[in-house]
């Protein structure tokens, strides 16, 4: 961190100051010049507020060179985490470090011929996981919530039918005792910054697939999933699914380029949803391909066996037969990139 | 609601698809014309999905006619809502209907002496409200967190030493049991779409300071709101603290033309938040004033008694002097619009 | 400007780097620390590429201190710059300076009677100055351009029938020798980053209105006038006009905040404009009222005899008694920030 | 276009309305329901102004069903279109149909020997195009701003030494008459918007890349592309090379979805630049990739020979030995799409 000191300030006064910031627990390197005096701290700055320095009269600038993050940073963990779930089958299903992780299902649970279609057409494909939304976060409180516990029981008969581990949704911290037999525990959009259920996160060891709020920096992103590590679950997914921009013609805006950047800062596998990422099923496999093209570890994917009547994001979900088509394509994808699905 | 059809849509098709509307429990208006086929539904359209319709093979689009907000909605609340805080030492304390509620104090509690003398002071400057965090909802798992219940202690004392009813965050559902004597419950913009808190909140009676999400829609809050009206309790106040866009000269962009258009469809309280809505002390009292001429119900505005060593925010944080001095020039802003403080 | 080096810069490296900053005619201060060496570059910075540097693989950061901006930089300039347009009738009519300008008249001159008719209304309730486009900026091909010249000559009637001042918006600058009449030219939003344009305006000698581009940041506006008055022409004011974001309830997000902030930073006058601002006519006055709380020179406002019939941006339009009205309470509202109409 | 109408408007007011909009050239089709009148606008809406509409006292919504572009809609122009330029040593290079363009070269025409040598090196990889700019588009007038028509003559000779068409930006009609051994004028993202410009681009010949503004819309980006077929110029490329949004750790937020959304409703080849699109060279391979896989007709990307040494966005800029290395994997990526290079 660099520490800019306005003009005019006393060579006792920077002393001072920089005497109290050694206090927590920094190295200061002063350079007092003729016409600009610099204080550079050295050391873990992850625990300086630079807004709160900012405050003071005799700071011009703070600016950060060390990143925010520790656990989730790449500096200290320079190779890619993989991501192993054990299959009830025997083996293991993996997401990161060359292998992509195909998560693909409905929206929303809605009944148990649905999910388990859904499910065993998906895993013919060749997904690797199943989808699936039992508590829904609905901007309105009058549209479908969600089926709630009972939708979690459909789920688990999708898992038993179809072997596939499950990925669901969970909107409230209470809800986690039920969630036993998930997979991996979804936080979605609106919940990233949800520092109290982040904090909860960080004790308990199911994976997390966070995915990035439609309006957080992927800086920001990497700070929630710190929230979850410095609590002891290393066990993290990023997602980027949209951003919300000043153009509509797409649900969201989805930020490709946040794949090599996650990349090259952390060492947590990153995915890709282009379903809520465009919010039209005609975009996903152009968006998937470009996804798996920028470097993603994974996609996850709404497919529904009967779009026109689903009771949440028909608009954006595929076929079975579509992802299946699309799968053949993934793989050559994936074949390029030297990774496989 | 109005669903523009396809062209080439049969007309069974679209009968039948008329059909499984009507069992929705709305009116059906039908023109088929020879080039454009329209279907218009009247009654209560809020348990419509329109994202869902959308998705259907008939639809070219749908377009809202109706607000999807009823207990929100000025339509059918015609005057607007006043809040009215009941003082310990008799008497009360209100926000809207021609009233402005001012609420200041420190972005967190820190001490007992800092909360009491900033608590002091703004009283003594015409505050209505004092502020203070003791959750604090911060990006870095490293930055001071508040100081929890023992903070709210703290923030009893002043309430108690000022006389002024308290405003502080929630964060999560299992702090409401000890928020009892808290006056007015804050939900932060973090939480704005935190849909399980806001249905639990709907169950409880206090008065809730809703605050827009930084990057939420106007109809988004409204729809918050709703979450909450929905459960029962239409004690809410709504608050503008700024957006985020492309540009960062502001921490936030403070949008202030919300505050007409929330006003002309709900009859809500709208307050301005020009503390986070800036992030800087000097640009308080310009925006302040600003809120007040664009129609404002109330302002919530950080005070510290010593920005420089504020734990948190103090960037933007007045002075109590400073306080004081825009508060005398706030009670003429209020005197052109016919409003007291 | 001061650069931060990256680790593991050998000294001799850097000392080249150096040398090679100081030719471009800045004085350096070195400053070789354990961990991190910084650069600090004095002098007048406002010629080197930043950018440019950041590229250069010893550099990990680029951080700017001083201003971009020199000619409408306050620092240079520390008293408020204000307009003076001399009247045909003799007299001036000033922006700027503690007098506000009122700018008021119809999005585009359709006829004599309708140009007419608004600039007698708007002069008779205190306008200072007339607008009327006759060049139109419009999104489509297929939409009213405007009448060209011949709107210009009907703009010139109703300057001499209500002996108002005239501002209209240049589009290209083979307009530019038909301009002569004009008083203050008027360059769109659009063409804020036109900087041929913008370098041709620093060598004629008329008042320019500047509207910021409505995804420019404040900055970005200020080098937009440092290109014209590096040209030699300092006659400018600066106007916010509302800026492109995710939410679409108002055409654009007025950024209020804007008005402290160039105020701050420039000497130049600085007015806004509340009907493109908004989009809606009912909420121009809310927010007309709420930039004179904030501190700007002007106001820039549509007022059309017939909005309904308005070829033209109907729809913000105000009527010339709804201006009247309007004007009533901005006296008052000038009165307690010490500026007169 | 579908025109909801205002509830309580009378029979008689809502027949003038409708006789009035008749007389534009569309056909009327009215529907008067008890609760919601409807009037429907058949045939060429593109000349009806909806915001003009939606002033009128009767009207409650307006919505466009059709789209405001004609020339460039694929609904009337079904195959892909091909742009075909002419080599001077015979033959032509295609973009579109199953052609993949890929445009490189420096941001700016710097000496002889950097655009020769540079020119000649992605000639070998494989580029069918070379770009250079001469005049340069830079926020501070105290910025490089290119050598201009010096600069144009060293293009030329690069152009005759590799046998590459080339590509360079115009900012000022006036430049037109120097472009003439030009291949391919180029349209920068601020000059997307400057609509004296378009008007004349299409009454000239010449081939036209037209650049996404940077916070422009994808259908302002076709109506941009409409002003210049509308004068009769339909050799066109659109470009996306990304826009501004709220996060801030790429230059701008490259927004690949454009491809599958301009493709489907335009027939204009697409192609994108990922060296704007993200600001940093390291990124640049995994967005062509990305631009490729989502089906883009093509790239631009900036190469420098020394890009440390570039006098302008020298961060962007990749070697000849990184485009080489790219241009590999590009070729599998396009056999996949069923393209070639």
């Amino acid at each position: 961190m660099i520490i800019a000191i306005k003009r005019g300030a006393s060579s006792e006064e920077v002393k001072e100051f920089s005497a109290n910031l050694e206090k927590k627990g920094v190295k200061i390197h002063l350079s007092e010049g003729a016409i600009q005096t610099i204080i550079g701290l050295v050391g873990d700055t992850t625990g300086i507020d630079a807004e709160a320095l900012q405050a003071h009269h005799l700071v011009e600038k703070v600016i950060r060179v060390q990143e925010p993050y520790k656990r989730a940073n790449r500096l200290f963990h320079p190779e890619d985490s993989r991501l192993d779930i054990a299959l009830e089958a025997g083996g293991v299903q993996s997401i990161g470090g060359g292998k992509l992780g195909i998560i693909a299902g409905p929206c929303s649970v809605e009944t148990r011929e649905q999910i388990v279609e859904v499910a065993v057409a998906v895993k013919k494909a060749g997904a690797g996981f199943l989808r699936g939304g039992v508590f829904k976060p609905r901007t309105s409180p009058y549209s479908f919530q969600g089926l709630g516990f009972e939708g979690l029981d459909l789920l688990l008969e999708a898992k038993k039918a179809s072997g596939l581990p499950i990925v669901t949704e969970l909107m409230a911290i209470h809800q986690l005792e039920l969630f036993d037999p998930v997979d991996i525990i979804q936080i979605g959009a609106r919940n990233m910054q949800n520092f109290t259920l982040l904090k909860e996160l960080g004790h308990c060891r199911k994976p997390i697939l966070l995915k990035r709020g439609y309006a957080c920096t992927v800086t920001e992103l990497l700070m929630a999933a710190e929230y979850i590590m410095a609590g002891g679950n290393d066990r993290i997914i990023l997602c980027e699914r949209g951003i919300r921009t000043y153009d509509t013609y797409t649900r969201n805006t989805l930020d490709l380029a946040a794949i090599p950047f996650l990349k090259k800062q952390s060492h947590l596998p990153v995915i890709v949803d282009p379903s809520h990422g465009t919010g039209f099923s005609w975009m996903v496999p152009a968006m998937a391909k470009a996804a798996i093209a920028a470097g993603a570890d994974g996609l996850i994917i709404e497919v529904h066996n009967n779009p026109e009547k689903a009771l949440c994001d028909g608009e954006q979900s595929i076929t079975p037969a579509a992802f299946a088509e699309l799968m053949e394509v993934l793989r050559k994808y994936a074949a390029i990139e030297g990774k496989t699905i």
